[in-house]
């Protein structure tokens, strides 16, 4: 991985980390909160994969490739999860987790 | 996954955390520092990885499978390293990252 | 703080953490999901930090005190949210919590 | 806390993340490890609870107080740590350790 796929990989995943926790906080403070299960578990879920790749691209991790490839599915599926709702921080966060499944499989 | 083999991975992948981590804290106070450099960057990585995924598990995450795939490299590669060093705490180590590469390998 | 009560705080936190993801997997699950909305954020809060202090506790971090007194209010408001909900999931996490919460105060 | 601290904390921890692991991965590669030991230690230890933050954060969590007061206290002896070695990632590191502590004063 060239350096500069490295820090765009990282920024990708730093602004994929904000995104799903807005997300999910807004999921668990709306109305319609039954509808949003699916997409409070994705949230976290894509969160928490991207907080820990993005801290072991940072330490220079062995295995970066593989945890890429396993982050870029879960980015996608929190993506398609989020696609379905209308909600403003449902699409802003679909788009930052589908530009994060990008940068993450140019680099797995 | 079964519930027995959920639970048993689960057991593992604590038991592992607590191993990584007590070598990881035992090789940075060695004498002979710089021959464990590899042993702490596994022992962390390991750990981080370990702690993931029993958190995954116990949520339920759709993604059980790909994630002990991911899960049981790390810890063969913490423990290939831990097993070629003599002190108590990376042979204690070894074990339990071995262990927890066959449990995650029977989820995977 | 003692090997023992170093040991007792590390099992607690593992109790605590399986409890409280297991909760928050069932809370998405529920029916009255709407009701379990602080519950679900609680449990994830409390996941966190036990995860992050059992970590830190293994590799013999100089912020036990500090953090165990943090996590001990997390604890606590994690257990007050799910005492309030008569599923058994969240009676049983109101368990972990409070047992957890006191092992943090003897450690902080 | 306004919107504004928020988001320049936020910064200033993702900074900080980059900044630790970067510098843990430049100090498990010197000759001279052996000084390093408390840096690599301290690295982890702030590495982590900055990530732990960023993401409580931007989720709103409860404890954004007492957390980021924590946080202060880990960065500034993470900063205090690596300002003692003259190579360039632990001076750089140091500046961002003493950013983010201030940041996180200013939430605390």
């Amino acid at each position: 991985m060239s350096h500069q796929q490295h820090q765009q990989l990282i920024d990708a995943l730093q602004n994929c980390i904000v995104a799903c926790n807005h997300c999910y906080d807004a999921c668990l403070k709306e109305e319609d909160i039954k509808m949003m299960a699916e997409c409070i578990r994705l949230d976290r879920e894509c969160a928490e994969i991207c907080s820990y790749l993005a801290q072991a691209l940072c330490r220079d991790t062995p295995f970066a490739k593989e945890l890429a490839s396993v982050c870029a599915n879960i980015c996608e599926a929190c993506g398609d999860e989020c696609k379905k709702h209308s909600h403003a921080h449902c699409q802003k966060c679909a788009d930052a987790c589908f530009q994060c499944a990008e940068a993450c499989k140019k680099s797995a």
